[in-house]
């Protein structure tokens, strides 16, 4: 794996296309393939043996597709298969949970971390580990709330519903006393005018949303760079896309998540 | 396939309960095993290629269980995959779209059929599909409600969300003046309270909800009685469950879905 190889990301769906946007403004010499695992979309929902086999189908594609290394952008995927990949594939990979955490510590005064994520993430107790390696003084709470995901991919992103359903997940957060709120899946950005919006109601002006898309963008610049693995400036950098189902709303969908058009999508079998 | 053998049901995760519920009570001299695709749940959200696919796995593991019929306790399954079914199977498939539409068309009075339903079974059409060949004086207005089944699994089954996400919905089969909703998805009873009291607000108290899972368990009664397939009454009717993945919160959900204690689940790979 080398310099002139892609850059290889993955996610159980749509969501990870938050990430793809910010490598896309930070690294925009690489060339990138996503692949979206769009026929098995959610992964937050099910069990750690059941996301490590996708994880793997994934990552499999993308090693023959010799990718240099590979983003997972997904925090289910992150927080509970990531020693597995590393342990299969031979080469580096990177995880949304780490950055996301390293953001966090960076941003709180209290020391009370609060983070919204899916179930799998929530109970693999990953943020927590991460957090406390890198801070004695910060503690973190977090708060399942599945119906994130859907709200996001059916692009119910304002309105009461989106509006009611981050409330309650957010009052726990809010009764434990935290100053930042990480957003812990790669779908939330596109809910975070909403999540913003109620964290403020009821946490106060002053609350943080840290988004862990930008953080993995931003870590993922130092890794190739210092690695001597980025493309140099004025490389044709490039997109390519493909999901494991194409379902119709796709490229409206895709659109939404990436910020640009999302055009030649290929349908895998994996 | 013959008497003493097995009825095999099986849906995308853990809807078909609701079916599986009223088998129990019209056919409590059978034998049931029941497949719920957890490891690859929601369907209703996938196009219809992945749903075959899907589909075909799970009606071959019934299969090698040596059922005497299979019941597709799901509607995405029923609007997309039957005739591949029946192709590929050499025993009896029944599915859950005929006695929904057939129960819909003798409680409307006006004509005009509303079905509530996922992504994919409305875009198959099969519900107008169906209920055309009943009726010549019907028409069916199909409304997607795909954050429907993340709700019910989620058990958010009462309160503001569920009700401000039915309302939505239901307002345009409201408009089209309908006397009739169909749950057009085995995970919608759980809802039914919810889904009834906005029905009525908006449509008037005349108006008729239709649960297909009453109407499937009818017709695969009538189906096993009339083919000599039943158990005779006395013997030991048992319910086996199997998933493709074990979400923590199985146990609670299925009793919520089932109305009975759901013990000794076994895991599967498919």
């Amino acid at each position: 794996m080398e310099q002139g190889a892609p850059l290889g990301v993955f996610d159980s769906g749509l969501g990870g296309l938050t990430v793809v946007r910010e490598l896309r403004r930070v690294l925009p010499d690489e060339r990138i393939i996503y692949l979206g695992d769009t026929a098995r979309v959610p992964y937050g929902t099910k069990g750690p043996a059941t996301v490590v086999k996708y994880a793997l189908g994934c990552s499999r594609w993308l090693v023959k597709r010799e990718v240099k290394a590979i983003v997972i952008a997904c925090n289910t995927v992150s927080a509970v298969a990531p020693e597995q990949l590393r342990v299969e594939l031979d080469l580096p990979v990177l995880g949304v949970i780490e950055p996301g955490a390293r953001a966090a510590v960076a941003a709180t005064r209290t020391g009370r971390v609060g983070v919204l994520a899916t179930s799998a993430t929530t109970a693999s107790g990953a943020y927590a580990r991460a957090v406390s390696t890198m801070s004695t003084r910060c503690e973190v709470f977090s708060q399942a709330a599945p119906l994130l995901v859907p709200l996001a991919e059916e692009g119910w992103t304002d309105g009461e519903v989106p509006r009611l359903a981050a409330r309650r997940y957010l009052e726990p957060l809010a009764r434990a006393k935290v100053d930042v709120v990480v957003l812990g899946c790669t779908h939330y950005p596109l809910l975070r005018t909403v999540i913003e919006a109620e964290a403020r109601e009821l946490m106060g002006p002053d609350v943080k949303i840290v988004d862990s898309a930008s953080a993995v963008a931003q870590e993922t610049h130092a890794f190739l760079h210092g690695r001597g693995l980025a493309e140099p400036p004025g490389s044709s950098g490039s997109l390519h896309l493909a999901v494991t189902d194409l379902p119709k709303s796709f490229g409206a969908m895709a659109r939404r998540f990436l910020g640009e058009e999302a055009s030649d999508v290929e349908q895998v079998d994996l």
